[in-house]
């Protein structure tokens, strides 16, 4: 019997951590990386220091920097390249992938300028049906993952099927997959949560308590949901993993860069400077950017969102940002989605 | 100009906590308790200490052990007997209720042996026409209100005006109040989310991380929102306040009580012996029996409450059941509620 074969672009965390459960899996997993320190590492060691130190990865589990290489032949292509590099990795991986290859994406994010999901960037690019694209999502931080602590996460596609494939390749005892078919609602709930997770540490920072953190989380998840409904999303996606999960496990860990950056905006350091001590992307000052503009395109209402972007951009402070949000109108909670 | 009067029923701390609010709304608060130290202390010294220490209450704040003297002439009259009391204080203030008044409750939990909700209870108990009727919930930590901090929560009628006399009574620039109409969603989301808070201390005792935590909050929140739609709520309550919110707060605070015991269960002590040790009730222990004969009624699937109730009564262990819910069959995210 020939072995399955999976491609994972690129070896971050989290690319990494999946890669091991499509080789627990029983995939020959072949894992692209430009650096070729780290691709030595891998298949000398079993080991990818810089993004998950002290996990050891699966034997059948390789590394190489040819693209092509790690793409030819590959029943698999998970892409799960920064937002900001999906493009460019999507159209050096064009060329090798098989004409049945089932191409999975599990990046969170909008491309820069743009706006565009993930899945439309994939589409340009790959010159593929929509219904052989697969988005991943959820709750999962890439360092449980690896310790096989229990973990669910929802793959979302246009094709049943291909969700079903999907599940049936990464599903394992300590990782359990439960298909979807909004792709949508999977992309815009992982894309904008980043944005809450920024205010949760705002609200932490200015020395708020669990109430108001739990507030920020459901209006946050309230005004998603009115966007990728707007975009034409289903909103009960926001309810699932890759909504209310995603957003508990990113704003109830402080280890979150957007957290962290979020409570030193509270102490009242400028972005610049924020941005400057946390030494690398806050995906969530870019996306508020791309949500409010999304919001305007679609005519959605965003309180929230609005509030941050007035502190990320415009001197607002915090402090006013969270009296003018407890002072809005008087609203009914669900009549923006009502009749859905 | 007479001042307007309302009543509050009992001095515990969310009760205290919430005629604290009313009275900061230029209120004239009667706070019923039936302990006279209690009530002596809260005239003389405007604490209530057993229940909310350092909090200084307002001057407008009275309390009495007179039912009648707390509910007579009183525009308002709020509810928040514990669960197993709720019928008992509804009996004695009925014959003190004025034609006029609004009767509101914010108190979670079912009628045990019955499994009623609250407002079912006070309807039968009051007499009143359900557009008098009024629940209030949300993520609210009673010690957090008390002290100003940034706090919403949602109220619920069948009649819109009502809800919206019950928020603006209530709303102050640190108390948010949104309008719902689904009562039974509210109910049914408060009540339950117990359960869950029980199900976060066992899985954070087991050591596992935080993806299986946000995955058990999610799915419950999925569970519980089969429930209430069988029961007749809309499914977008249980993304709310009274739903994530609440649940965010209580999974997230290792304060709660059922998190405790969730996390005793974990540790292997039996079910007697944690009883004891809390030495108080734990609501979600009542809930999961309470939750799984609903589910038997209204034909509705509940895996995360079946494993629950089989670790609290049947000797089931806790990692058994947690590799049972991680092993049940491929199922598709919402399609217990497709269709809605």
């Amino acid at each position: 019997m020939t072995k399955r074969k999976a491609a994972v672009l690129v070896a971050g965390s989290w690319g990494t951590a999946l890669a091991a459960v499509l080789a627990d899996n029983k995939f020959e997993v072949s894992l692209w990386a430009r650096n070729e320190e780290q691709v030595e590492e891998i298949n000398a060691r079993h080991t990818n220091s810089r993004f998950l130190k002290d996990a050891v990865l699966p034997h059948n589990l390789t590394a190489t920097t040819d693209i092509g290489q790690a793409v030819a032949g590959a029943e698999i292509v998970l892409f799960v390249a920064p937002s900001s590099a999906m493009r460019d990795v999507a159209r050096l991986a064009a060329p090798h992938i098989g004409a049945n290859a089932l191409c999975i994406h599990a990046t969170k994010g909008f491309e820069s300028v743009t706006y565009k999901r993930m899945s439309t960037v994939l589409l340009e690019e790959l010159q593929i049906a929509p219904e052989r694209l697969v988005v991943l999502s959820g709750p999962s931080h890439a360092e449980e993952v690896v310790r096989k602590l229990p973990t669910t996460v929802v793959v979302a596609s246009a094709s049943v099927e291909a969700a079903e494939q999907a599940q049936d390749s990464f599903i394992t005892p300590y990782f359990r997959v439960y298909t979807n078919k909004d792709v949508v609602g999977v992309e815009v709930a992982g894309a904008i949560k980043n944005i809450i997770a920024l205010g949760a540490g705002l609200s932490d920072g200015l020395g708020f308590g669990d109430n108001a953190k739990a507030a920020l989380l459901t209006r946050g998840l309230a005004e998603i949901s009115r966007l990728g409904n707007a975009m034409g999303a289903n909103p009960l996606t926001f309810a699932g993993l890759a909504g209310v999960g995603d957003l508990v496990v990113t704003c109830t860990s402080k280890h979150s860069r957007n957290w962290r950056a979020g409570s030193m905006l509270a102490e009242g350091i400028a972005l610049d400077e924020v941005l400057s001590r946390m030494g690398m992307v806050v995906e969530g000052v870019r996306t508020t950017s791309a949500a409010r503009e999304l919001a305007r395109l679609y005519g959605v209402e965003m309180p929230i969102t609005e509030q941050l972007f007035a502190v990320l951009f415009q001197s607002q402070s915090p402090r006013n940002a969270v009296e003018s949000l407890m002072g809005r109108g008087r609203t009914h909670e669900t009549e923006d989605l009502a009749g859905i």
